[in-house]
């Protein structure tokens, strides 16, 4: 089957509208989640979870072990049919801290890609953490109060203020239930033996990175103090099982006795209680330090529990997608605000290549989701200049690839980044090689638009420049039809002529000729 | 001899403290200024230039030829004589756009540090202008009028507004009477031929640069455009000559008729004019073209010669240092805008780092400038948080090094590049390997003192910390001591456990011990 390509997805025949579907690739767990959407609320079709534990599959080097891939092929296996019937743009599928850090997520990414049928997005750490709170605002009831959320994972744990459904604070920190029981409870030497010392150990390591963030949350401040993931699910189930409800709130003095219990048992494979699963029973020590650390950062003396997770998250972003209110006009005026771009020139560049698209959208069959990335890098083509005028399309480069954009998916910033960078002097081959190959073609159709379109704002005239027409071929060859009026500006004509020598180097066609105006009506 | 420290300089014996001495290692000659200190004002005790024309040693591929680098240290070997007597601190080397490009700039710059006895700093591009129009400010009368200066090189082209000795808009072009001479009219296939398609080549080329800034600077507007360099000296020379005076004024119409005139010559080889010294008369024709787009881009009708250049800026530059009128504080606090830094922890960690530096500056030998330098990189440490808290030691790597900080020399940002990216998580071996030679040492001591000082102010404690004691040894073993009272704060000592196997990983010893407060009286 063909691979799908991240940022675009476009609709299939025959599926049920109102249908939406995420799959949450966790360090930990796998989670599917299939809802129907009631007009703006969730009503939950299928909800399925399973313990990959795909985090324990890396090694020291950060490479996931055939074991691991092979687990993680055979869980998305079982999920793959409850996607039939779900529109393609109304499926997400988000991959975590265990993908963020391998260095060949690629070798699990492909192979699940195409059992899917779906694109597969690495999400940054901000952007896990935001569309964590969006899944717990939903969940839990509306207050006016200010809620501090945190969500132990894996590999990853966020921590999220928050009012209402607006986050205030979001992070993403290395601390997860999975990678401190290989650190701290079974990393080889011990034989997973539980005492005093690996669980203090574990609760300074977290609260060493708690350290940077505290005072800035403290000062936020917040009324309502409230946990997700299966970590704290399970904790507050145990607790519950040993009677010290109410069920659904953990209270400090039940997660020092927890802790002792633990101590007691004495080794991991040793660890067995009522109301505890069997398959969390190893990570639960780990579980337990962090969130005791998390107890002691934050001087809480209880949290409540709730069931709103990234999966609900993903969901409710999709929902808020399609109602148009997506969070990138407001990412992208901060960034502006931030790194001073000239909004103007982003507009009339922007305004431009989408001009330029409009002609050769059909001939080479730009999906639509491409015209807003190509609208998105247009208007952030010049956010570099901000670190240095000289090579700013390389500090671009430097900046969408590496800013913490949460809203957009990594796929997304990897190909602004790209757009970026090329869009003006030599054309990037080497960018343009690293591509994954099924981007790579029409991410070089739209830098080579996005270069025409700035060297049409080259003198940032304050109008927009429409009077030309461009027209391509199957071969990739463009060809540029100038009206009267535009050829006889010189400077115009000279950057086109670079412009053909650098398409030329790269290897694509550039021609340019000039119309008799009244064939340019448009103009 | 051996090898100076570039942003570190030392006062040497039998000096003559009033003299000053600066070096410009321009793309096309070599200047040499040396002048007394008269309260603020300069006089001029030595002063000769070498058409060295290292920018024409520049082949493809950005390497200077041996030819290059041989005629270079010849000019050098006749200038270091002249700085016999000037302090250490008072002498100021300047390379420019040729040593900007060149990949193997090192082949000229170490040998002529070695010749000089003093360090050489390429400066970006910025800071070229800003010093640029420092001197040129100095040369000409004080008016309240805003001027226009421009400096056309023999690789760059500098544009800066200003008012007095304030620079409002600084920028540094690709664009120079060598490199446009090699690219335009002796470019091997043409046998240096002078033609009006040529000099249109050149002159579009030279406004399509300008395009992006045209419309910023003519926003910012002026009454008084001032030209200095070479280029325009020999430009309004020739004028003169050739009878159109007033002398020192370059009019548009006068530039047109010299324009023809060389297009009359017919070829580089066969340009002889009244007022033309014959070494300039290969680079006259880029020159012409590129002053004939400034004059069509900012239309202008006049411009004046002014004598002031880079040379001037570096010496009134080196005055304000020694009044402590530095640009330094400014940069920082302009950094700390644009990039949101917390700056009571910036304060707070660079106390700290001083208090550490105090405790061992005379057993490691580390002299007072490193001091400052160990502060703005305390100052800055956060910088890289802008971009995403996630690895934000490499973000502010990146800022550091690739920012256009005019005020500070490149080798200082990337000191201070390194000091950011060293001041966390594992100590970066490979990026401490690829420092120079005589900075290593240093740098690494520096990193180990701001590793520590962050560690102190890790949970963010707003008084400051000093209530330890830090020996260290020949062999750069750290010794660090601390009051029973942080000995008894848990994080801190996990966090420093965590450091000695961080700096035993990179090959330092750090140990840990705890005195009897009565030994820390200065807790």
């Amino acid at each position: 089957m063909t691979r799908p390509t991240p940022f675009l997805e476009t609709p299939g025949p025959q599926r049920e509208p109102h249908l939406l579907a995420a799959i949450d690739l966790g360090s930990n767990s796998f989670h599917l989640l299939v809802a129907h959407d009631l007009e703006g609320r969730l009503q939950v079709i299928t909800k399925r979870g399973e313990k990959v534990q795909l985090g324990s599959g890396l090694d020291e080097e950060g490479r996931l072990s055939d074991d691991a891939i092979q687990r993680a092929l055979d869980c998305l296996a079982r999920f793959a049919p409850c996607l039939e019937g779900v529109p393609m743009d109304r499926v997400r599928i988000v991959g975590t801290n265990a993908l963020r850090n391998a260095v060949n997520s690629q070798a699990l990414i492909e192979p699940a890609e195409a059992l899917l049928g779906h694109p597969i997005e690495i999400i940054a750490g901000r952007e896990e953490a935001r569309l964590i709170y969006l899944g717990v605002a939903h969940d839990v009831a509306e207050t006016e109060e200010r809620r501090l959320i945190v969500d132990i994972g894996g590999g990853s744990t966020e921590y999220i203020i928050g009012e209402g459904f607006k986050p205030l604070a979001l992070e993403s920190l290395d601390m997860g239930c999975v990678s401190y029981t290989r650190q701290f409870f079974d990393n080889g030497t011990s034989g997973g033996e539980i005492n005093a010392k690996r669980f203090r150990q574990a609760e300074l390591s977290a609260l060493s990175e708690l350290a940077p963030i505290r005072p800035r949350y403290r000062a936020l401040g917040w009324q309502d103090p409230i946990g997700a993931s299966g970590s704290i699910k399970a904790i507050s189930a145990v607790l519950a099982a040993s009677g010290k409800r109410p069920e659904g709130i953990i209270k400090r003095e039940g997660l020092k006795a927890l802790r002792e219990r633990l101590i007691v048992c004495g080794r991991l494979d040793r660890v067995e209680m009522a109301g505890l699963k069997a398959d969390r029973a190893n990570i639960l020590p780990a579980g337990v330090a962090i969130l005791g650390a998390i107890f002691e950062a934050f001087e809480l003396e209880h949290m409540r529990y709730s069931d709103g997770a990234l999966r609900e998250g993903v969901l409710y972003d999709l929902l808020k997608r399609s109602a148009a209110e997506t969070p990138h006009p407001a990412i992208l005026d901060k960034l502006r605000k931030r790194y001073g771009i000239d909004g103007s020139q982003g507009d009339n560049v922007a305004a431009c290549a989408r001009h330029c698209l409009d002609q050769v959208q059909d001939s080479w069959r730009i999906p639509d989701e491409a015209k807003q990335l190509l609208w998105w890098a247009a208007q952030l083509h010049e956010i570099g200049q901000a670190i240095s005028y000289h090579r700013f399309h390389r500090h671009g480069q430097y900046l969408l690839t590496h800013s913490d954009l949460s809203g957009f998916s990594l796929p997304q910033q990897r190909a602004m980044a790209f757009l970026v960078r090329a869009h003006r002097r030599r054309f990037p081959l080497q960018d343009y090689q690293a591509l994954p190959d099924r981007e790579r073609r029409l991410l070089g159709r739209l830098a080579r638009l996005l270069r025409l379109a700035a060297i049409f704002h080259h003198s940032r005239p304050a109008a927009s420049v429409s009077a030309f027409r461009l027209a391509c071929d199957e071969n990739d060859a463009l060809q540029l039809t100038l009206s009267t009026e535009l050829a006889a500006q010189a400077l115009l004509i000279h950057d086109l002529e670079r412009e053909i020598a650098y398409q030329d180097a790269a290897g694509f066609r550039l021609s340019v000729d000039v119309a008799n105006a009244s064939r340019l009506e448009y103009s």
